[in-house]
């Protein structure tokens, strides 16, 4: 549900055609790493012909046989997404969604499974596919399709694969959807590109991702988007919480579970310090780590010093530190050069959003050695005798080896299923043409219905306060532009 | 410079007509708290005739004899406001302010003193006078006065003082000012009324405050704005570093002068979590106490049962607490009710932006005794032996009982000089007659003056980097929306 | 090398006559917890014959072929134990343990391995088996045999295995050993019961386990100890350093590899506060985990609450607490009772010496349900549908769901190894026949072998400050009591 | 109470014949800083005959009019030295001191005056005087006049008036001591040499100091201890809760109450990381401060690394530190030549415990100029224009400059109590004449009396449990050389 967990395309950039999905080739391992790859049989799911147990066979997974264990996995999930299971208990009875028929593309995990059957129990129907060709948990994809639902995903499509299954969202007999639920932008292109009589009739699009908000201001700008959409990305739910915990309570985990690194005392660098970075630094000082930090914008680089993280270039330390974090989502963040001057030893990975920040392809050169010593890690050897530990080839570190915590998911979730349910109900003439971000009182709603899971009790303002600040007693607190 | 700094006014509140201005009869004691009141000669200063070493005698200040120990007081200041101090240096060159006639209004402390004398390196003429009847340093206004600047201004100013040290700033004879510098909107406003044919003459206004910004919105709204001004509060320099960290930096210092408290295992309630209450929560906690927050945004409230922070409302807690902290920016937030109920002991202050935050009044009852301990120091005691520790009257308690850090007002007096270097220098058009907030490359202007003092090496980008991201290499480096 | 890691036995306690082992049969998986339970043949390894490539077969293993893969995990553990190999080095040429023959029983892993190899490098000639039936890690006891050691270990040793291999440890022909390795007392036992003769023999013992060392004091008190004896376990090295720092490092991996869970806001008890304790409360503040303690020591707690965790009695909290970690070395701190008062979801795990703190046995009965949701993962379902989740079924969470860092066993490690050259050179006399702590020289030394790895620089002693201080320059620096 | 307030010996130094007590010439303020000196007549009060309301004229202080002054103070003390006040309580009615006769010698500060009038609520009578010559809380002593106790101190005594008052609390007509509570072994010493009679018939001692415990252990090794002695400045309340927190409650009052400094990113250099660097380093950090430590010794270095302090040389980091804190208790740490090589606006402090951290007096040379900014802040000027900022001049800054809370002072206080009850009662031969360290039990006992103020609860142990752990359910709960 967030542009950093596998996408590559970079931020407010402009850049050539591209005949395929360049966001739907970065690798994506399952959200609890093993650090065994599983083995599954080689069939193509397209040829196979499967259905469920009532007879129903309108999906493509990997195997439904899997179903079992996927519907566990989504339960251990609802658990922890309380502002997901609140909206469907809420929405149960007026169903919101009535009528809606979404076309979904997102990463298809357990925390996805429980969005998806929430929009379904707001009265929505819907046909998902995969946003990603690697994140698919196959057995949760397995689970939503035993459950009647048209999915059509698995982990390791082929990009033939991959645009099939767009396809397959998009368009069968009898379906018209009126809504898009999308993380990157590719259904939406295919709606728009090659179904653009269906693209006439969405009546609105939710868009999660940076790459795939920055097509939509594409579009508006150019004139062409004939639709309101809601930006998710930017959302102070997005903003602050996905990104800066979720990154606070991975990065640990990510490092622990490949390396068994010990953090008292270690020198490390994250580069950049904006949500991501913030989230790292945190959580490895936390741990007794020496943190310092790179930055090319000086108000962030204000708050790392004030945080007491020193700020240096990446030529100043890379001899002496002994981690290297990207966060910066910048490409060639750490360039060869680095990598030639870094210690033995040193661990080097990626927490941004695409994998696009180490310069990965310049260690593929013939004087150098790569041995893989687990799942999604690789030992890189200098004729020397240096060691470097790469971790997922420079892929998302955290999505790729560890989890993240599914709370943190199931704020975003509740942003993007209220967007729906905006976009859908909203009167018309309410929503222009344009690309909005999502009001503040529904940001607000969406905080309120996680609060429950800490006990967390709210004050309520008194007439009296809410005339001397001259605010509504149940809001919006605070300006548009209040920073948080 | 800042509205938390001895203001009372409510954001966005709706208020009748005042006659004299409430702003500035908000107590406010020196910058460095002594625990003693100095005590001064009783002759009004308007009642002297005092001349500096030079003859000029164009100022009314209290004792122009303490200028010596003003100027060491300016001293030091100048050392830790490095972004002043830089901008002083660049700007001696093409002194950008050069036919500035600034009408100046602030807290008159030595901080102040700094961003004056830059503004003159910078070209340009003042007169100033102070935002607030209590917060002047008798002794920088001497030693500014001592230096040839028509400064009007002394501690303990009447209400009838204040409004005719504000008259000395505007209007002196063969002077015509061009730019406002204000802090409350007290100035503006009396140049609107009073001297409307001036105020047209005006190029630009920048204001701090909370109510001085409130009120410029007021008058843009009502068409009656006919001058471009900056809103200088809600910059992320102000917002993100002078509020979050100088509270961060002054909480502990001010309990501490006040009442030697322990903070170790210490319970805590701070109520409001915004960047005040941020701010107090990371101090304290980095002592060991135990603290718990109450909110009435649930945004806000989310944010502090991440960093683990429990929410609770106040009533809950009171009976438990220690130590009562408000920082909500609201009114009546502790009331009688809640002061009935606390235990013997607990102490009660507040950070906030004014002094109705906590219902002091409602403690001046007979069956209440009030002993003065200390300076800012009350007991305030119930029939039954219950003693409450009351600070600063309810006033802010870091400005009244501590200091803040001179760096950190920096960051701020920084944002005001190139606010007001911008409205001077724009070209015609730029800016209409509206309330501006200041481009964000200025903001990142202000921040990178302030690096080197933390000796922080900035990262260049390259040029493809730079392409990669969309942006320039010399910045802006963020969308305006984003809450760093 | 720690009685935590794996081993049941009370500190002080006095139990009944025991015919096994009870330390051994304590589960205890590989240092790496993959989450999957690997699969091997079935064939028991005395069954085998088994030789390494120079035809060498005074060995038991599980499987020699897995030497290549062991062999890498030891380096890899290698570059994390710089005091081992600063000591391996710095002994090579005088070979202080020349001429020892050491019998040795500790948990089989890869930093035993770099401690062995260590051993043999200062000249020592070793036999070795496993302490734990669980904790061997199979593949590096092959790669020790294919290096040609007499390696007696693999993981699931039966009761009878077990003693066998102690046995084949002991005894060899031609073989009579001088020195003892011991962790939990059970070689040292079987040799003092069954081969007095060789006992007599021995110049010194090394134990590291709180079990062990409560059998040697009993055995000194009693009169029969004959043999200088150092109790490592108590050492400033293990109980400032593995016990805290292990902790610290590996509570956070351990919850998260099992569960997923996001710690921000999340309510956790910790049972004891203790070294174990305080590592673990560090950890889980350090991510903003809100953490109170149970203790039962009134030093302990004060230290709690000057460190702003509440101190509670389980019963107050345990209706709301999401994660409850035992760490108080005692039996059953978490009852049934409580478990039957915990919220569902609640997560419950053991972080303390043995598998006794929970009650594990009261949870298997009929009304109950168990369900194996993932590898050291139970969850435990109650009639009305409340669930719990139970780590590891009790036992060390941390060695049984993570790792534990290699620097930190390389502290213990050294530790040990200096203890057996000290006792095996000491003059005679040095040494009577009871139980030592190791000088204090000695710690310093362990410790000082670990700076160069952090970059550490030690500042040296003036000859007036010597002086001034009245201690040697090159210490030791502080009296026996000094608590660190 | 506490060696490092005000007291200049070494640690286990030897020093030569020392004619006066060289501890009392180390300057102390008062309790509570105010940054300027209070004005008092000049009339010694030896010279003074004063009586107390009922007549009552045993007793030399300043001025006995100041009495109401003092009775709050020591009542605001009261409300934060729980320990004491309960035991107060619970001895008031077996009076565990009827008989006890105390000749005392401390810092005569409120939380003094509370440990007194405890003693006599125990039952003894005493006589005090002050065992620095400025560290007398003035109205404090007035106020124990004014209840009748014969007090011998002032602020600013010289040192004739030091041993007169000495002798006035050990000689009395028709009193004869038969306990002693001293802080530095002066009164002890002059008891010993000029009164060797009474000495012998003194059942006790109780000493707090490095000082004063070193010259105890000198006299039993000697053979001249005549009568056990209780070394309170070793136990574990001592160690683990004064001089660790009482230094994290006050290092950052003592800097911002002196120099208004920002703590947010400065680089900070701590000379030395045992309790009393660790309460800096802690408070520092958490206060975003970038913190470095220096160590002579590895053990603790360890414990600075794994921390995440990086641990270098003052001479690496010396031309780059923001702040220099001295807590090592070694003398020239801080030298001319690291003072010479500091930047220009550096601060230099001492948190040790006695003025010979650092070499202040190489400062006092021709070339350098000082200033006197504030009580207690001195600017050094180099030809150069640099200007270093001393503060006391380098006496202990947080005695100097801040205030240290009660509360942890009533921990030693309690424990100070308690031996003097223990020895007091002591069956005949428990105690021979020798230096003892208080029982664990009743370390444990003080702590519990402490627990009260956190509303901490302890957890008992079942009698299963205590069997289990082999201890006693009431403790003692640790073995002897528990660290804590």
């Amino acid at each position: 549900m967030d542009e950093r967990r596998g996408k590559t395309p970079p931020k407010r950039s402009s850049r050539g055609r591209r005949s395929v999905s360049q966001s739907s080739t970065d690798s994506y391992s399952s959200a609890s790493y093993s650090g065994s790859s599983s083995e599954e049989d080689d069939v193509s799911p397209r040829e196979k012909h499967q259905t469920n147990a009532k007879g129903f066979s309108d999906f493509c997974v990997k195997n439904i046989r899997q179903a079992a264990f996927g519907r566990r996995e989504i339960e251990i999930a609802e658990q922890e997404m309380p502002g997901l299971m609140a909206l469907r208990k809420r929405a149960s009875g007026d169903k919101p969604l009535q009528g809606a028929k979404i076309a979904g593309c997102t990463h298809l995990t357990a925390q996805a499974a429980v969005l998806i059957e929430t929009l379904v129990a707001c009265g929505a129907s819907v046909r998902w596919c995969a946003c990603n060709i690697y994140s698919t948990q196959n057995e949760v994809a397995a689970a939503l399709a035993e459950a009647g639902y048209p999915i059509f995903a698995w982990r390791g499509e082929t990009e033939d694969d991959f645009w099939w299954c767009i396809e397959k969202s998009i368009s069968n007999e009898g379906w018209q959807p009126n809504m898009i639920l999308d993380d990157g932008g590719d259904l939406t292109h295919v709606m728009f590109k090659k179904h653009p009589h269906m693209f006439g009739m969405i009546k609105g699009i939710v868009e999660e991702s940076v790459t795939g908000v920055h097509r939509l201001y594409q579009l508006s700008k150019s004139g062409k988007l004939t639709v309101p959409a809601m930006n998710v990305n930017d959302s102070v739910t997005k903003q602050k919480f996905d990104n800066l915990y979720s990154c606070r309570e991975s990065v640990l985990d990510a490092l622990k579970r490949t390396t068994d690194i010990m953090f008292g005392g270690k020198h490390v660098v994250v580069c950049g310090y904006g949500e991501v970075g913030k989230g790292c630094c945190s959580a490895l000082r936390g741990l007794g780590a020496i943190v310092c930090v790179t930055e090319i914008d000086p108000i962030c680089a204000l708050q790392a010093s004030m945080e007491g993280f020193k700020v240096v270039t990446l030529n100043e330390v890379i001899r002496q530190v002994d981690v290297v974090i990207t966060a910066s989502g910048n490409k060639n963040v750490v360039t060869r050069d680095h990598l030639d001057r870094m210690k033995t030893g040193c661990v080097v990975c990626n927490m941004g959003h695409s994998n696009t920040e180490i310069d990965v392809d310049s260690l593929r050169t013939p004087e150098l050695t790569w041995e893989k010593v687990r799942s999604q890690v690789d030992h890189v050897l200098w004729p020397d005798g240096k060691r470097i530990i790469l971790l997922a080839e420079g892929r998302l570190v955290n999505l790729s080896c560890s989890s993240v915590p599914s709370f943190v998911v199931s704020i975003t979730a509740a942003t993007q299923a209220l967007a729906l349910i905006e976009l859908f109900n909203a009167p018309a003439g309410r929503y222009k043409q344009d690309v909005y971000l999502l009001p503040k009182k529904m940001d607000e709603y969406v905080a309120s219905l996680h609060l429950p899971a800490f006990d967390a009790h709210l004050t309520e303002l008194s007439d009296e306060q809410a005339r001397y600040l001259g605010i509504g007693k149940a809001g919006p607190f605070k300006p548009n532009y209040y920073r948080y």
